[in-house]
């Protein structure tokens, strides 16, 4: 029975289950810079994508890739058993709602940036734990709800420093199943909290980074493998800055080298464009990065086996206030190709 | 593999889990007029519970209740392979924070009150899948942190309604393994989001009473089970008045006749203390009455077999100014001592 356990924080999934669908949506920015606007499945022209506000308009985002994904395969719904999901937003309202409108039994959970990770990984062993045939995982994030609840409303301009990151506007939803066509979900590594002292919201790679290495060697140890094995470790937003320092870490830290495998959703996102600065974060960075083109060569076989690290900043406005240290996590889920399995 | 599913929303764990150990600590208003004060592990004098802030002293309740479960199985928490937190902060940070402290691998989930039974199931998911032997799940809320953040500061002295209820300070904390003494988990059922038309976020228990009958109507009607084959059906947090209204409402649109067997934890804890109103709330509220008296009457088989129905309300301060009902949910988790198996 517990052959599924490697070491203390790692799941090997005995049926792996597989990721039978991705749905993607994506605010106007996204769909302007993305160097992926072509493999989103919708693009709203506007950050309201119709609503009557930005709050409703993130969650109108979440739902828009869960019927994205529930299109693809033909399946209501009705059909779906359970819905992880989780989004910035206080008390996840992004995810409450969406999961009161599509009628799915629904689990809340939160990882910040993590999310995506996090919901994967929880479908993943409700699927292989034989609890269920059928699950969605769900994130979102947008730019102007996260920005006014956790900095400021962006109608005030601060001025962003270099290591800032853009919050992604988008979300993406995942179908995962005991069968069917798809890269299979072969293990899990379920991460610690990581403090290393950082106190700069604004600078969250940094303080991401040692919290993605952590996972990473941890994953790398509990499983045997070489970065080799992967075709990509793909962290989740840690941007430029965190990235970098995330190899960095990785090296000195666990002696384990990076630098040929590893990218970050949060540098891929914008390729560069000037106004982001660091790079992307948000639930949907990860999200809609790994949902559109690296699945879409994950199915192609482009891709062999990818490691998916979700990066998360645990704090809030409150404990920055509070003088606290940001605390962090990372979750990592390896993607399989059928074609090499 | 299957035989685990019982209709869409209903697990039937086929190795049921034991709830080994439970921990739990209070504030000093449930130490004083509380009947269960006698059956909580740790009672702090002052809301403070020597810490800085009301946001600390959070964290330090959840963290005691996490050691004192743990003390009473002499484990440390390096044994524990995951642990499933929530609270009512934003950002989770009591769950984080504590997170961090203890080391353990962590996954945040996010159910409003419902959270103390959202982990338990996941916690029993967990291991019965065999993904862990040792997992533990814990809640916490702290009336002057909820307040502040939901309402207004307990300063003001904002005359409350004879529906309002009342944020118990309380943390709670279940240890879940694969073998042991204690009660076993034998089913659970996820609930789905609810929303029959609450606007008012001072009239909580109204809003989730529907969620609550929902789901053990659900419940009986997947098991096969009727009310009477429970001792007690222990809703989380209703209050007096919803309470009222979730017996009426399982009646009226289900049928089921829960006057004989359903009690809710909001009215338990300050057995109508005056200055609570209609009764206790906070993610704390299930979790300290279910992991002090009524753990206690499981082990000693005075209590055969119960269903806990965590229940939440969904909404946020945000979401309220944005003129939304209140979603709510609820889910239920079948506890059964080991005298009765």
């Amino acid at each position: 029975m517990y052959t599924k356990k490697l070491g203390r924080q790692t799941m090997k999934f005995l049926n792996p289950p597989s990721l039978i669908s991705t749905g993607t949506a994506v605010g106007p920015y996204e769909g302007e810079v993305s160097p992926f606007r072509d493999d989103f499945d919708q693009i709203f022209d506007d950050l309201l994508a119709g609503q009557e506000s930005f709050e409703k308009a993130e969650r109108h985002l979440m739902l828009t890739a869960c019927y994205q994904a529930l299109r693809k395969i033909q399946t209501p719904p009705e059909n779906v058993e359970f819905l992880f999901a989780g989004d910035l937003m206080n008390q996840l309202i992004s995810s409450g709602f969406t999961a009161l409108e599509l009628g799915i039994p629904y689990l809340g959970i939160y990882g910040a940036c993590s999310s995506a990770a996090e919901g994967l990984l929880l479908a993943a062993m409700t699927v292989d734990g034989g609890f269920a045939k059928l699950v969605m995982a769900a994130t979102s994030s947008h730019n102007s709800t996260a920005e006014r609840q956790f900095r400021y409303p962006t109608e005030y301009g601060v001025q962003r420093k270099p290591y800032s990151q853009w919050t992604v506007t988008g979300a993406g939803a995942a179908v995962v199943a005991n069968e069917g066509s798809g890269p299979k979900l072969t293990y899990a590594t379920v991460g610690k909290v990581v403090d290393q002292g950082s106190t700069d919201p604004l600078h969250m790679g940094a303080a991401m980074a040692p919290a993605a290495a952590s996972t990473i060697i941890q994953h790398l140890k509990d499983t045997g493998r070489e970065p080799s094995d992967y075709d990509l470790i793909l962290t989740g937003d840690l941007g430029q800055y965190g990235y970098e320092l995330a190899v960095k870490w990785a090296d000195e830290s666990g002696g384990v080298d990076l630098s040929q495998v590893c990218q970050d959703c949060g540098v891929l996102i914008y390729d560069q464009a000037e106004r982001v600065n660091s790079g992307g974060s948000g639930c949907g960075c990860s999200a809609v990065v790994t949902y559109s083109r690296i699945y879409q060569e994950l199915q192609q076989g482009k891709l062999g086996r990818v490691l998916l690290v979700g990066t998360g900043a645990l704090h809030s406005p409150t404990s920055v206030q509070q003088k606290e240290n940001l605390p962090c996590i990372a979750h990592a889920v390896a993607l399989e190709s059928e074609a090499v399995l």
